[in-house]
């Protein structure tokens, strides 16, 4: 049986090159799977693919489809905050039963939708991350998921349920009306083009909220800007630093990332 | 009678020579004023004045020192967090009658001392800001507010209580064991460097945890970085976008920021 898979974008929009690819590939190696572009993917207003009303609108109008199993989110970037509220109100009963499969940014919808157990949220590869060096293994380890494999699956996950989110992302998710709750989860976080105080400093902030977690593990933190001084601590110094601070458990390192190694967490027990 | 002021680093170290500018620009124009640099201010530790002990035994060195009036925060940058939580402990008599000058990332210890009803917190000048064009009256307007005069408030504040902090610095710490509580407060925010997708993120997470103030004010949003694209709205609308959807009253613009023109908000009623 096919399985119809949209792609939206509710934060920054994806080149058409790029989509173009993700679909030739699936389409000649993926036929089990039928991707759909949602046409506001390529819109472009400001920073974003379409202004608010635009993306709550395309991801509701697929979400809420029942011929679709499952929204790919297309891009990160930022703008799923600007939108969430809407579109939970306006999920509908066929927005249910569906996978949702993306990172980044789009870690502020996997959460309140997490939050409001709506579907199944899932940390993952968006479809623009074909753009990446080994970009098409980390788009494949996403098709082959939808096909029902499950080597693309973080290799860490254990018997406790999981969570795994951008650490701007999360940061900026706690406390808010759509931060589920992680209490027994145990929750990856990784980082990207932030400097290694900024790290810090998220890590103070997040580690406060998650009292009761099982557990954070470590993803990357690439792409560190250059400071005018090194910042003293490495990133799991900070890690470890603050999780002891909040009386947290360390885990170790965790294989999400902003780059094509970044694996799949499916939010919950995998 | 003369006041002796206390100046301490809580998160990076100040250069020698600007504080050298300061301390000779009071001796010789503020007769009243003593200003005393504590040694750790010019310490190199990563990052940091002096490594997370030093800086706290610093700071807890001087508050807790009768002889002191007031503590003047030297620089910002960041580190308030690392330490905030030892200082609070160890904070004891001759520190509840202090002033605590600062801003940025000293806002987390001012918003932590006006939690705890400790001293009275106050949003101004670091000593570091000499380095500016038009440093000097940018620290005299400080020097002028130790000395009794009242030129340097902030212009709009009313009879409503304030909070002025950084934008970034107030959203790590909303939620935390640290966050005063702000109700009925007008609360000015400010940020330098953060790209505007980055201060709209920052708008979303603050304005849901702050429902019950009595409204925002704006101050200056400054040395916003290039993107790859234009955001598509300017911080003013950013700020209305927000207040609007948390139901939080926007009040307009305020005259703070990380600029020479970053004028004095006393915590509470000024």
């Amino acid at each position: 049986m096919t399985k119809r898979i949209g792609i939206v974008c509710p934060g920054k929009p994806i080149l058409r090159e790029r989509a173009d690819r993700v679909l030739e590939l699936a389409a000649r190696d993926y036929p089990q799977l039928e991707l759909v572009l949602h046409p506001a993917c390529t819109q472009e207003h400001g920073h974003f693919a379409g202004d608010d009303a635009t993306r709550a609108a395309a991801l509701l109008e697929y979400a809420n489809d029942p011929a679709f199993d499952a929204i790919w989110f297309g891009m990160g970037g930022y703008g799923s905050a600007r939108i969430v509220g809407e579109v939970l109100a306006g999920l509908g009963a066929a927005a249910q039963d569906k996978t949702y499969l993306g990172y980044s940014d789009c870690g502020v919808l996997l959460g309140a939708l997490y939050k409001q157990g709506i579907g199944r949220p899932v940390h993952g590869p968006l479809v623009g991350d074909i753009r990446r060096d080994d970009g098409e293994a980390c788009v494949r380890r996403v098709l082959d998921w939808f096909a029902g494999g499950m080597q693309g699956i973080e290799p860490g996950l254990d018997s406790r349920p999981a969570a795994a989110f951008n650490l701007m992302t999360l940061a900026m998710l706690v406390g808010t009306d759509f931060m589920p709750d992680l209490s027994g989860h145990v929750v990856l976080v990784e980082e990207v083009s932030e400097h290694l105080y900024a790290v810090d400093r998220l890590f103070f902030h997040v580690t406060q909220h998650l009292k009761g977690v099982a557990g954070i593990r470590l993803g990357e933190v690439s792409d560190v800007p250059e400071n005018d001084r090194p910042f003293g601590y490495d990133e799991e110094e900070i890690a470890r630093y603050w999780c002891e601070k909040a009386g947290i458990a360390y885990l170790g390192r965790a294989q999400i990332g902003h780059s094509a190694a970044n694996r799949i967490v499916p939010f919950g027990l995998a």
